[in-house]
């Protein structure tokens, strides 16, 4: 048996655990977020603390600053007996963070306030070249500074800001391993952007941020256990377990797009064989439509308009397109199959800009998946297609930057450790 | 954007979440069982709780009678200052509880305290037909007897069993999917299980056991995040995240053996093709064997006799079965890459009957799976075989139960709720 040298007892240690961290108050803080306005009564009896700590902790965050009391104006026609009953609301002005997502074509930043409510929102296009760290803060802070004018709230204001990048992100040491957006690989790039935008910066994966919007903002508010899958230039993948962000334990999990789903198949761009990817991303769509439509890409310029042009074909009933997007259905449908068997979601969100090319989600696709789901009368998760844009991921960012916020000034009270960024 | 009716602010809404009911309590009893014997001052520091809500939590598990307080005697040659310091450990006899694994050829059984200790241990062989749920529990029962005899412990004193079964199990309701071992589908087994036995009877899938023994006598008492694969008769997976067991959001995922490696690939026993399963579990090795070496698996009997005569083949340069090993070897891999592209653990734990065949783990098996992990310098799990037989999914049927029974106990006193098994 192997047993830890000193350890007398069984059971998981679980002290070191970042779950313990999550104290009550980080449950209530955010309990009261989630609800908007609430009474310290629903609180204690949703949480099921006791009204004792309830109140005692609820004190603490108004002393704090983060919340504030509200009187409840009696509803219309409603009789006024003695005091209007208070509930318990976060403080919208307590502090401000900046969301911005970044691509290849477009930067969009928004800026939010302490309760999550978006104050106003910029997009700047610009070169898809990958290129310096430095030229991408450049545009980052551009981008930013438009919003803060749309929003009216200065830089100095800002308290935290959540920044999303394609490619693969250690969210936890705020590096980015690998991006196509960046000309170096393995940079501290958290640490480079705080300098930059003089403001402490959390990065991570575009595609956790749309998880994280669809968490804050969209489906999680009711679904405890979900998973996104993004279908843009590569195939990304982000899943919440029990209303957290599942990243890992290094922070670089979730690459469904580099799931191997034939050994020794298509060649990938990652240099392997055989991943998800190879048969379902664009590249892969337009690889085929050179081979057999003769479709010469550097000529058509841009790999959105190819797709458009082969999905036209498709659509006109053009042999060979309708095959290269029968095969990449086929195939989204044996990756979403094997995160269901993995898995075993409550609902499968699609997402990301390639999701206007129906095929990815027909019947027929929908289907195959099912055939290839573990069946024996198991509950199937919902599937849902949502198609929106840049914005919500922007959202997303900033929802990173309240969250990391929120964090660090719940957790100092405990340890007494200053508050950094990184 | 999706916002569900009736809610006004952000982020997610966690009241309903599982966790919440994870108090400050279980933590500080999760503690202590896990350190064995600790002082109040040391769960304080390790839990960051407040030393005053420590001190009224101790008392109110003192008073419940589940820890109790031990004066550590001083070390030989400590001079005695004082009064001798007071540590907090579980109560041994508060509880009692079984844990019972059943597979096709033996069923085993384990008697264990309330903090985790050994009592005794019994096993007994039987045929290995699927048959009805009555007649298995005629033998569990009768392995039961034979480990209470075994332990000194009456049936009466029993708090709650464990119970693991092969297949597919719905752990939160109670029941079985599927299992090889059952001649129905769909059964409410631990419910007739609970009348059976005397006793509230908390059922899970087998590979769900072995991991959460790792998770309280092995690994987990050191690191957080980690996989387990078990090679047995069929491909099982299990996932600790965060310390704690994940199994989907219908308690049905996890299923890697299932997971397809290879679109309209071989067929696999669900009636499916191009599962892991059908490239690597023992009846693929068989049916391949049956192929190229003309071995009639019906005249050879045990289909553990069979691999044991193809392994010595191979290992004597058979080619065809140096082949077929080969094979499975490269498709493990896949399956084992899979694991980590998606859930990046830091340890990935190989298990079960089948890892007696070096050929599943050998130095190029692991070579392969490295070659199809996404790289880009990640952080590369620590692979670890065990070997380890049924007593050890036995205790980890038994620590189902004590999780089970304490998350009863402990839950309580918060909901005034009576204690029922299912």
């Amino acid at each position: 048996m192997d047993n830890n040298a000193g350890a007398k007892g069984v059971g998981p240690l679980i002290a070191q655990s970042s779950e313990i961290s999550r104290t009550l108050k980080q449950q209530i803080f955010e309990h009261v977020r989630g609800a908007g306005l609430c009474a310290r009564v629903d609180i204690s009896s949703s949480l099921q603390i006791s009204p004792a700590t309830v109140t005692s902790i609820i004190n603490e965050l108004i002393q704090a600053g983060f919340i504030h009391e509200v009187t409840t104006p009696p509803r219309e026609g409603e009789p006024v007996r003695g005091r209007p009953p208070v509930s318990i609301a976060i403080r919208n002005d307590a502090f401000y963070v900046a969301g911005i997502k970044t691509n290849d074509k477009t930067h969009t930043a928004v800026i939010m306030d302490f309760a999550g409510n978006m104050l106003g929102s910029a997009d700047i296009a610009h070169n898809s070249a990958s290129r310096s760290a430095s030229n991408i803060l450049n545009e980052v802070n551009a981008v930013l500074q438009h919003a803060l004018n749309a929003s009216g709230i200065e830089h100095t204001q800002l308290s935290a800001i959540g920044l999303g990048l394609p490619g693969l992100i250690d969210c936890a040491a705020g590096k980015v391993i690998w991006s196509p957006m960046l000309d170096q690989q393995n940079i501290a790039f958290a640490s480079l952007a705080s300098d930059a935008l003089g403001c402490p910066v959390y990065i991570d994966n575009d595609t956790n941020l749309v998880t994280l919007a669809e968490l804050w903002f969209g489906k999680g508010r009711t679904v405890s256990d979900f998973a996104v899958v993004t279908i843009e230039h590569g195939i990304g993948m982000g899943l919440v377990v029990n209303h957290r962000i599942y990243r890992g334990a290094h922070g670089v999990g979730m690459e469904l797009g580099h799931t191997k789903v034939q050994l020794d198949g298509a060649l990938c761009r990652c240099g392997q064989r055989g991943c998800l990817e190879a048969y379902v991303a664009d590249y892969a769509l337009v690889r085929e439509a050179s081979t057999a439509l003769n479709f010469d890409p550097s000529e058509m310029g841009d790999i959105g308009l190819v797709l458009d042009r082969l999905f036209d074909e498709a659509k006109s009933g053009h042999e060979a397109a309708t095959t290269i997007f029968k095969r990449a259905g086929r195939y989204l449908a044996t990756g979403l199959a094997n995160v269901i068997n993995l898995f075993d979601p409550s609902l499968v969100i699609l997402s990301g800009a390639r999701m206007q090319y129906d095929f990815l989600y027909e019947d027929e696709v929908l289907h195959e998946m099912e055939r290839q789901t573990l069946d024996w009368q198991r509950t199937r998760p919902d599937i849902e297609v949502h198609t929106w844009g840049d914005l919500l991921w922007a959202q997303g960012a900033a929802a990173l930057a309240l969250s990391e916020l929120t964090e660090t000034l719940l957790g100092v009270s405990y340890t007494n450790q200053s508050a950094g960024a990184n």
